[in-house]
């Protein structure tokens, strides 16, 4: 019965345990482990989790796939303790929000037997904790996928799949590439967010403020409401793309609040605003071309599925093509399809 | 035939004639006017007014309310055009979202046995135009109300019902206080946001970020959508108070940005966050105390709500009181009620 392990059992990981449940994969066990008190239980009761462990290593010992959902700077220690007790051949992953800590974690810390494949599912609420936790969270996001160096392909199609099978959309990218691109589109808008009802929030006219405080507040301060460890932990580990991207964002801003405070450059702010709306509309309609991700193209069967999410997708594929050749061979078809 | 003029058929205006439409008032006739080719017939086919006028002047003549729902800078002209036309009493009211240069070209430019009360309703979606409109847009959001001094008793008490009828919160407010206010809270927004998707999409790696930016970016860049006249003519007309949040804004930002540039404030950057969260988080739940507008406590019949909406409330209500003490007194009830 293969084994999958979750350690961290919060939004992101209680919520990967109820997609992947929702896919109804055949034989698939879930172990799950969550440091704080009760959230083991109440995982297991919410049907994201089948055994509950007392341990990181416990959850990890002879599991196919580890998926590791703690916050970014627990990432660490948990490679520390689940390292002795992975199988030879199992594949890692994580959900953390940056990727070259975890990179270099990884590589100093888990066996040369294992494979590890950064993850990050571009999703997530206000909300958090596993009472947050919801089966269709990540379905049409992006979920980077960052392969180390020495892992196996086998090994990336495995996590492809099984990314996959919770509904997002995997995008391969380089560890370096992710934290900078992610610094622009998630974590500048996280602090942008924070200042902004920071700001609001502080200011003598609190009260009032609020009071005519209409949706398009609401919506550009929802970020201010993330997890703070969270928040903390992006800033630590992504500090230098993010101050970089800070700094060009307040270029940006100065540069508009010149032309607004000119009385001389009224021309030049409607065309700005023009030009910003244009780019924006187009974006929501169709994002501009991207590279995309190698993708099975016909659908598999639901046996098919849970051994290509362990064995990967290649080995799958070969086995339905040799299967079918011999089915062919048995009907009589074969000649003829050697003749072609 | 009570007559109300909508002059201004976008997405405002539109929804909110389809607002009053939905009301179902006895007796209410609605003239339409845009100024854009198509639009009145448009309108009139959606259902949003009931007769086309070919002028601003033609839809106020002889109107009991006014509703200018022009773009901001346009509502100068509105009021030039339809001064000759008003019938003396009329009440006259906006939906700008900035207040203190429209009082101003009110007080100046329409006739003294007119009242005008400025209006904001604090609501709106990425799309403009009329056939974005939705009788539904204004439903729970504040609508700022802001008297000239001049204006009566009865004509504020007829915006604040028509305001009530449309669904939304009437908030009684200065022209000054709006301003600042809704820089802070709308205005300031716009800006964050318009700046963050300008960086975003001009910078070389655009297609990179846009396959990796998830809800948090959509969200937060969505009033980078707005229209751009519209974006154009509040920073014009409320550029004071914008400059001023602006700054004040930087200066909360450039903060953030050094205490996460150094290694040595760990603990404050944890702390600023979960201070932000709470508060977000405790906004979300229960805006902090504010003015409450006076609100009629009981409901009334339609019949009353549409003699409340064109003569003021008081007088509706006094009209109820005295036919009450009329009915009890022929049923011999008043006797024990006087003696009470």
């Amino acid at each position: 019965m293969p084994k999958v392990a979750i350690i961290g059992l919060g939004l992101i990981g209680g919520s990967i345990g109820l997609a992947l449940k929702r896919a109804n994969l055949p034989d698939l066990e879930i172990f799950g482990h969550d440091v704080e008190f009760g959230v083991n239980g109440r995982a297991r009761k919410l049907g994201a989790i089948d055994k509950e462990a007392k341990r990181p290593a416990q959850a990890a010992e002879g599991a196919a796939l580890v998926i590791i959902a703690t916050p970014i700077l627990q990432v660490k220690a948990t490679f520390e303790a689940i390292a002795p007790a992975l199988a030879g051949g199992a594949v890692v992953t994580d959900t953390a929000s940056t990727k070259a800590d975890i990179m270099r974690w990884a590589g100093e810390l888990l066996p040369d037997d294992v494979s590890f494949i950064g993850g990050h599912p571009i999703a997530g609420k206000e909300t958090s904790g596993i009472d947050a936790a919801d089966a269709a969270l990540f379905e049409g996001q992006p979920w980077a996928i960052v392969p180390a160096i020495s892992a196996s392909e086998a090994a990336i199609n495995t996590v492809e799949n099984f990314v996959s099978l919770t509904g997002a959309v995997p995008t391969l990218i380089d560890a370096e590439e992710h934290d900078s691109y992610l610094a622009a589109v998630s974590h500048l808008p996280l602090m942008l967010s924070t200042a902004l009802f920071s700001v609001a929030s502080r200011s003598q006219a609190w009260p009032e403020l609020a009071a005519v405080a209409g949706p398009g507040f609401r919506d550009i301060t929802r970020l201010a409401s993330s997890n703070p460890s969270m928040s903390h932990d992006i800033s630590l580990t992504n500090r230098k793309n993010l101050v970089h991207w800070l700094d060009r964002y307040m270029e940006e801003l100065h540069g508009l609040r010149d032309i607004i405070d000119s009385s001389e450059t009224q021309e030049e702010l409607i065309e700005r605003f023009a030009t910003v709306q244009t780019a924006r509309d187009a974006f929501m309609v169709a994002p501009p071309p991207k590279p995309v991700p190698e993708q099975p193209t016909d659908p598999m069967s639901a046996g098919e599925r849970m051994m290509s999410f362990m064995v990967g997708e290649y080995v799958v594929r070969r086995t339905k093509e040799v299967q079918e050749l011999m089915e062919k061979r048995a009907s009589g078809e074969l000649d003829d399809l050697e003749k072609r």
